[in-house]
Formats: structure tokens, sequence, C-alpha cells
């Protein structure tokens, strides 16, 4: 099946065009296409490029979401809203309305109060991310990229904006120029196809951990999975769930996580985005995943 | 099970504030509370006042827009969109940002593109949507009521800004003052908790009627059924979707349809109404409802 | 004088875009420039197309706005305010977050509730609009265009989307259909430069009409020329004041009055209009005007 | 004259709010009044507490403006608008719907740009601000107030939003630490009223410095005017135009400096603050003095 998407996807490879907001990211391949399933126990399956590491950019947003709430708890969600941004991802528009409450955790400004939250709680967000990351993939070279992370810092200014605009509203504990920091490292972390689809799996087990430990009650996992159906590609959300009906959360890298509840996880990459910032095969090919198995949720 | 959600909602009901936008409405008992669920084969369960009829309101724009696509097809798309609005249901900010174009066919701009793209393809809008609806629910005295219908109409001024709005953009085709007619016979449909369950069945059986005939293919029910996710429960749309993780879609009457695509429908009914302008008592039993069964989507 | 400006202006003379919303402006001969002064006493002296006829457009607000108040006095500024907008002349989205109150009377939402205001004083707004301005230009052949005024109503859903938002917050008081065609009527009102620069002298004569009696209290009169120095040329009124420094208040007709309190007045036609919607040519000439004669009010 | 402006604006001494965003501005007694008027050769008359310094905030920006553009000349232009703001005065919306150019140079993000174009031609902002202000108003003991500079750098979220945002659009040229203190540092110089109104005299006397020499050509020192007059007051600078008819500057301290060209500057400082940011007693003060004496622009 998946050599069958990747075939009707072919013509929408390279289509779109490959992130240029930073230098690091726009050298990348646009012809590059890999897609992975991984199953609820961990077998994972692939092809394309799916052994080929990217920059996983907005996709770790779910996971340090997913840690924040594991160690902190509901009080997360008097810091930032699950609703729909209705908004470009970086507005700053939306945030003046509503005092500095960023509309949901995977805009920027949202993703930065959570970064905020669990760097409160560890002491060091980025490399607590970086290690969850490696556990649940079960690939211990998973890292960082510093080429990334130091074209992020250089090109900044709009979430040093947002950071200081949320901090003048009280929403911001942490010195920003260290959240900053864990904001740019945790951006510029890069997997490939399968270990992301590997690390997403304790949102399709209802918040079991590859060891099978617990990280989150079943409600929160659900709940998550929400946020992702409604708020996880951008300003697209609402298009994703009519084309592939699935909670799922892109990156400007070109990559795209989706959970089917109970059943698998699914990664998807090719560089070339669309103008919302999705990669653009790699929604088509969620798409014909979902048409073909009819596993959207809906 | 329904007698259980009955009592732990209990506490809610009453809660809120009953719709006061026009008189007809204001003046119903805010300690009314009624479920009912239907299963694929019409087979129906209910408890409390399931059998009271209410002002569906918003609820019918789900069948408009049903309607719409099985007789029009996708076109529709070119002139509303499918994003959640991120903004007050009837915000003519992001109408004007976007050239005319309602951002989904559940804001009030979005409802009447929809009213007035059915009007076109079948003359009579409302009575359309009326006939459909006695068909589906079985019920045929379902009907306007015009004492409700004239009291939108008294205070259609909003209506009337958003439809010349668009006209101005070249999005309305029909006469503004006959299409708002139809638009306010369309809110003013009675109907009860059974009624809406059975009618909303077809989502549910991916698109197959009541008859066992064909109102759309499968993909466009589970494409209604993703905006509805998404876009059915105004400005709370996420919150719906992290509480009750269920296609919806509310009216300011208290009422609220969700689908559980494969499995049936529930119709909720109780008047008092959140700051969103979706029944508190509604959204608790509907939340209820998915945490006892486990049917969330997620 | 005024044939030195010509000379200096010629090279604008035909730059920009002639009015293209409705078919009635849109074949105005885009070369056309006249130009004329009159002195506190009647005196008029002119230069080029000074004695053509042309489409008033938005210049008749502030007749408007001035019998409004001649006759209403204050309580006009509870319905409309006194500030720049910030917008387009036709914004819709301030008018949302400013509850239907308008930011000033030349915006055309400020402007509709002037001549609703003027409508409930005197029964009949563009006639006695009409009547004013025949009296203070001495001119009985001033009258309506009315192919003008049946076009700008064929195009007028902006208008009526304004006029419905604004009733819909208690912020008009006469039906809307009758109120849109005093408004048009009002727009479609011919007259040349000699005319309007004799009707608006009333305002550098610190409220004296032409036949010596007081249209208004000396402070309204001067409080009037402060609204169009910050208001009177849509999004461009710190440009206007930078540039010319006068009050001044212009229409998409190519038209602009500017007043010299104590002095004289200036009309200025061409029709050719920056993006802003004031006329180019126009605006260079007022812009010498005051250099060469250093009677810029700063 | 002052004495009876004073006796006629007592009842407004103390009405209105303490600015209170800086706890260093928040102590001061609300009770003060003071006025001062400088005719063009300098001469001054004072009412009330015109000699006691006070915190000039805003009002410096007008002086930053008039070195920009005395030093670098028409290119300023380039980076920041002359045009009212219609939103308050340290919004981020309407940067970001105009790409990082802010409208006006009296806002908050415009006068970070002028302060960083000064920074850039000077090398010194701050005190090439100072020395000008010692040397306008002959007073050498006009200077910071360090206290009052920190306040506003532990508060300045808020700006430092507005300095990254910016330069995210390339609108910055400057580190952004630095151009901060030196804005911080700029907003805590002290004056008290006869030294503003020296100080400002340079704009009553078509751009001639206290010393003769001239700073700025006579169209530059009228057009400061005009950008005063439409843009000076935050939010409210239409009703200031239409009550007090002169181009003004205020600043949260609780002073406004006034100009009547070619006649005299007038300083008044009450630190009680309107709902805008602008002194109660001040606008009033002012609004008699353009009444008693007739010399309003208009």
């Amino acid at each position: 099946m998946l050599r069958r998407i990747e075939a009707d996807v072919r013509p929408q490879i390279g289509a779109g065009q490959v992130a240029a907001y930073i230098p690091a990211l726009s050298c990348v391949d646009p012809n590059r296409f890999g897609m992975a399933i991984a199953d609820l126990d961990g077998k994972v399956y692939g092809v394309g490029d799916w052994r080929q590491p990217f920059s996983t950019q907005s996709i770790t947003k779910v996971f340090a979401l997913a840690l924040a709430l594991a160690q902190g708890g509901d009080d997360l969600w008097e810091r930032v809203g699950r609703e729909p941004s209705g908004n470009p991802f970086n507005s700053l528009v939306q945030l003046e309305y509503e005092n500095g409450i960023p509309r949901n955790p995977f805009i920027n400004a949202g993703a930065l109060v959570v970064t905020d939250r669990l760097q409160t709680l560890t002491g060091d967000a980025s490399s607590e991310l970086l290690e969850f990351l490696r556990q649940e993939s079960g690939n211990p070279d998973v890292t960082f990229d510093p080429e990334v992370a130091a074209s992020e810092s250089d090109h900044g200014d709009r979430n040093a904006a947002l950071a200081h605009f949320m901090a003048s509203y009280g929403n911001i504990a942490n010195p920003i120029p260290a959240l900053l920091d864990h904001y740019f490292w945790q951006c510029s972390i890069e997997m490939n196809c399968a270990d992301l689809a590997l690390a997403t799996r304790f949102l399709a087990r209802h918040g079991l951990r590859a060891d099978g430990t617990r990280l989150l009650p079943r409600r929160l996992a659900k709940q998550i999975n929400a946020v992702m159906l409604t708020c996880g590609t951008y300003d697209a959300a609402g298009e994703f769930a009519y084309r592939v009906g699935l909670p799922g959360k892109s990156g400007v890298g070109g990559g795209i996580v989706a959970v089917v509840p109970g059943v698998c996880t699914v990664c998807v990459w090719s560089p070339g985005l669309d103008p919302q910032g999705n990669s653009v095969a790699g929604i088509a090919a969620l798409d014909r995943f979902t048409t073909l198995t009819g596993l959207s949720v809906f």
C-alpha cells in the first residue's frame, strides 16, 4: 500500500516551495519523499526516503506539549487555549486581542508558553525533549542540528517579539534569551519518518509509552489528538480534517505525523510546502492513505 | 446510560443564559433537558424532555449544507471555506480580510451563502429543507415557527449586513430580502431530540438516507463530519473536540446534535447557553456520553 | 498664481486612476484640471476647467455635517466620533470593534449617520442639502445627476451593509432603503470648482453664510475645520496635513475643497486618483498653493 | 490670562488617573498643575507649578524626530509613516498589517524607529537629545531620571516586542538592547513647563533654534507641526484638534506642549490622565487658552 501511495502522489513530489525563512532549511532537495507507518507494537513499514533524517521543526511541539501535560497537568491550559487560530501561525494580532493568551499550543506563541512551562518543570526543556524522543524512537542518534538552531536564532526576532509580548502580560516565567534558546533547539531536532512514527505511538496507544509505562492518562492522550485535529496544521486545520480526517501535526521541514487512534501512526516527509506551510506531497499521501484504508476518524 | 447521564449533569441544568437576542426565544424554561440516541437502524432511546419540540436554530445549517452539496456538489467550496473562524460567529472582520468568502458554512455568513446556493439549486430553499427533515425524522409535524421567523426578521440587521457585504464581493446570487426570508425560516424550524437524532443519521450512515437511498457519496458525508468537528460549535470548536471528541453542531435554542460515525447519532437539548452560545448542560451531557462509552473519535 | 500652479502640476494631470467603482464615473476624461479660489467676499478666481461641473461625491459630506450640526447641535457626536480612522474609508472592522459608532463623519459609515440625522431633522435630507448648495454657490443650476445616483444605488451593497450593521447597534433611526436613497442622491450632486469654493466659504468665514446670516457658531465652524484636517482625505489625512497643511475634503470624483480660515477657500478638480482615492493633481496643486502663498495653518 | 485659565480648570485638576504602568511615575501628586507660555524671543510666562520638573515621557519624541530629520533628512519617512494610528499607542496589530512600518513617529513603534535612526546618525541618541534640550531650554540642569529609566526597562517587554517585531521586517538597524536603553533614557528626561515651552520654540519659529541658527528648513518645521496635530495625542488626536486646534504632543507624565506657529509655544502639566493617556486638566487648559485667545490654527 505504501508503494501505491508513493506512486499516486509522485506528480506532487517537488511541488510547492521549500521553506526559505532560514538558510539552513532552504537547501533541502525538494524531490525527497518518505513515508512510514508504525503499528501499536512498534513494527514499522516504510517507503522512499523513510530513513533519511530531516528537520522536524514544529512537529516537536506535540512532544513538548505531551511532556508538559505529563509532568505538570492541566494547569497549562490556564496559560494557553485550545482553539484553532484562524490566523497565520505567528500572528500577534490575536495575542493582543486575547491579552497574551495564545489560542493553542501549536501556534508559535503557544509553543513558547509550552516550552516555558516545560523549562520550569524540568530545568532543561530541550534536553528533556531530546531524551524522550530517543527513548520512544529507540534511536539514540536522534539529535539537534546546531546549524539549524543557530539559523533559527539569527532569524528569531519574531519569536522574540512574541515572547516579550506575552511577558508583558505576565505569561512567560523564564528569562527570555534562555527560553528562546530552548525553543530553537527544540525546532532543530533531526529525525526520520521511522523515528517520528515510533515516537508518536503513545498517542495511538492512549497514553502508553514504548516501554509500556504510562506517559499520560487516557483522557489526556485523546485530548492531545483532539487539539492536533483542530489546530495541528497551522491555518489549514479545517482543510486537513476535511481531506485527511486524522489528528496530525506538520512542520515547515516538510514532515507530518498523523495518528489513527488505537491502530497506528504515520509519518510522511516531502519538503515542498503549500502556502499554509504544510507539505504538498505529504498531505496528498495522507489523503490517499485514509481513502485507501478507510481509516479516517470520520 | 441516558438516565445516568441525566443524573450526572443535573447540577448544570438551568445554568447559563437562555438566548435573548430575539424575544421569541427568551421565554423558554431554562430547566428543560432532553437527550436522545438513534442507532443506525433508526431505533431511538431518550430521556427527559426528548419529545419536547424546541427551536433548532443553527443546527439546521448542517442539513442545508448537506442538501446544497447533494444537489450542487463541490462547487460550493469556491464560495465558502472550511476553516474554523477563530472569531465570534457573526463577525464581519474576517469576511472583510478574506474578500467576502466566509470561513466555513456554519458561521452565519457561510450559512447565508449555503442558503443562497440551495435557493439557486431548488428555487425554494426553506421548503426543500423542511421536507427533508420531515422525511428523515419520519415526523410530518416538523414545521416552521412563524413567530420565531418574524422575530428573527425584526432583529435581522446584522444578517442583512452580512448578506449585503458578501453581495458587494459578488458572493450572493439571489435577491437579498428573499434570501433573508429563507434563512430566517430555516432557523425557525421546531424539532425534538428524537427528530433531530433521526434526521442526522445519514451522517453516521456515511451518506445513506433513512429510506436506504444515497444522499451523499461516502467521501462527502465524512467531510461534513470533519467540518462539524472543526467548525460546528461557534468559537468553541476546539474545546468541543477536546471535551467531547465528536462531530457536532449546536444552536442557540440549546440543542446540539453529535455523530458517532458508523455507530449512532445523539441529540441533546437544554436552553441555558455558555458565553460561546452552546448549551451548558448539553455539552456536559455529551462529555459524559463519550467518557462513559469511550465513543470519542480520538 | 493660479496659472503658475497649473503649469507646475501639468506633469501630474492625467496621472492616477479615474474612479471605476461605478460606471457613471469611469468615463470622465482624466486630463481635466480646474482650480478656483474664493475670497471672503465671494470674489472667485479660476484657471483651467474651473467652470466644468463634476461629481462632488464625498465632498458633500462636509455640507451635510454642517447642516446636521447647525440644525441639531452637538448631539450628533454621541453617534459618530471625531478621530481619524486609520483604515480604508469603508471599513467594517473598526465599526465592529467600536460597537457601531463610526470613527468620524467623513468615512462612509459616519456620513450615513450624518445623513440619517439630517433626515430626522429635516424630513428630506438630500433636498435640504441641494438647496443649501444652490444658495451658497449662488448657482440655481446645481443639481443631482440621476444617472450617478442610480449607478451608486446599483453598486450600493457595501453601504447597505454598513447601514444595516449600524442599525443592529441601534445607530440608524430611519428606514434603510430611504436613507440609502438620500445618501446616494447626496453623492451625485454636480458642481464646478467655483460653485464649491463659494459654497465652502462659511468655513473660512467662521460660520457666516453667503448672505451674512450665521449658519454655525464660530466654535463649530472651527471644529468642522479641525475634523476636515484630521479626517477629510480618507486614509491619507496625515499626508494631506503634512503636504498641504489645510483643512480639506476630497471626493472620488477628483475634487478637493480646502479652507484657509479667515482668508479664502480653494477648490481643485482633476479626475485621476491616487490609491487612497484622492486626486493626484489636486493634491499637488494644493501643495504648490500653500508653498507659494505660505498660507498653511502651520 | 494664565491665572484665569488656572482658575477655570481648577475643578479638573486632580481628575483622571496618574500613570501607573511603572512604579516610578505612580507616586506623583495628582493635584499639581503648571502652565508656561514662551514667546518667539524666549520670554516665558508661567502659573502654578511651572518651575517644577516632571517626567517628560513621550513629549521627547518630538525632539528626537526633529533631530533625526535635521541630521538625516527625509529618508526617515521610508521607515515610518505620517498617518494617525486609529489604535492604542502601543498596538502591534497595525504594525503586522503594514509590514513593520509604524504609522507615525509618535506611537511607540514609530518612536523606536526614530531613536534607531538617531542612534545610527549620532552614535549616542539619548545624549544628543539631552544636549539639545539643555541648549534650547537654556537650563543645564535638565537631566535623565535614572530611577524612571530603570523602571521603564524593568517593564519594557512590550517595547522589546515592538523592536523585535520591526527587526523581523528589517526595520531596526541597531542592536535591540542598546536601542531600548536609549529609548528608555529618552523617556526619562525631567523638565519643567518653562524648559519645555522654550525647547519647543523652534517649531513656532519655523525651524530656528534659540541661538538663531537654523535647525530645520521652514518646510520641515511646518511638517512636524502637521504630524503633531494629526498624531500627537495618541488615539485622541482628532479630539485634540477639535477642542484645542493646535499642534501638540502629550506624555503620560501629564505634560503637553503645543505650538502656535509664528506666535508662541505653550506647555502645561498636570498628572491626572484621561483613558487615552492625555492630561485631563492639561487639555482643558489648552482648550481655554485657544478659546480665550482665538489662537487656534482653525
